[in-house]
């Protein structure tokens, strides 16, 4: 059985528990606690040297990092990859959007909001990084206008990569109300066969 | 033929003009000033809202945006992208790397040393993101220790991707001595046929 190397108040780690729930894939979880500091162990090290999850271990003891990657394994060969080599290729933009504008303004709002101590420094970076997460929003949303889905007006690894932290922007402090299309593509997603929420914690 | 948005100075443009010299594939380039703003005209943000080049459009005028998922579509179907599902997704796991770790670090200390009047503000950032710059490089070196390359010891995309910030590193203030199996690598990079140079800017 393939396993997951899980963190659940990580939205990376949700990422592909949606996506492994969505795909009747069972797995087994192992979890490590980051804010403990248990991905920074040697036993974690040796599973990912960057310390950080998810991982996913195949049946033959592979070890797979980065989310997005993961997603792309996982979906090869259903219809959450399509395809055509264009459409593929727009889903990776998408998830590249994820990992290096979305995922480093959002989320870390997100982590600041929640998780830290508040001094002036963290602060300021959180005002920077909402300044920041507002225009990725604003991205989004002139994307989604008239349409149900990121690529191709079909569900795929895009909007799962996508929705992991836009669906908990408000932890981060977002305001999604002046975003009408990604309110509506965000319920269209919850509103998918075999969802599963994301672990409170 | 197809048509390149590009920016010389750029390591994410010339992530893709190397692949396309590789290929051998003829295009055109339409070059823009991001530094003179030129990437944040209305005319330019009708190709890509986010405002970044390189954006890559095809003979039928589809655009396609974000350095690396514009690699994975030139590369497949040839060598530098492996058709086995497990190493594809291990090309897909370092640009993930690349985006969302070793870039943010690599490509903005070089930025900052290159382009930007320094302050004391800017000073304190570029001591942080080389901070994080060696601990991609060092992620990077414990990976390639024996090995020619970064995936199943053949050339891809994602040395490719890596390759176009960690060859001009000296430039963000890198030293690269403390890292031979980099070095041996980027020596072997520059090594392969049809390599062509980043332009200077």
């Amino acid at each position: 059985m393939i396993r997951l190397h899980d963190y659940p108040p990580s939205g990376n780690c949700y990422k592909v528990r949606l996506l492994l729930a969505q795909l009747g894939i069972p797995y087994e979880r192992v979890e490590w606690d980051t804010r403990a500091g248990e991905t920074h162990t040697p036993e974690f090290l040796r599973i990912n040297p960057a310390g950080k999850v998810p991982v996913l271990e195949t049946e033959g003891g592979e070890l797979l990092a980065e989310s997005n990657a993961i997603l792309s394994y996982l979906a090869e060969g259903t219809s959450l990859l399509p395809e055509g080599r264009f459409e593929r290729a727009q889903v990776l933009r998408w998830m590249s959007f994820e990992g290096s504008i979305h995922q480093p303004s959002l989320a870390v709002a997100r982590f600041l909001v929640k998780f830290v101590e508040m001094t002036d420094e963290y602060r300021a970076m959180l005002r920077q990084k909402q300044k920041e997460g507002y225009v990725a929003l604003e991205l989004m949303e002139g994307h989604l206008e008239g349409k149900d889905f990121f690529v191709g007006d079909c569900y795929s690894i895009a909007d799962i990569a996508l929705y992991a932290y836009t669906h908990v922007a408000h932890e981060g402090g977002f305001d999604l109300r002046p975003f009408p299309a990604i309110r509506g593509w965000l319920e269209r997603l919850s509103a998918q066969p075999k969802y599963v929420p994301m672990a409170e914690g």
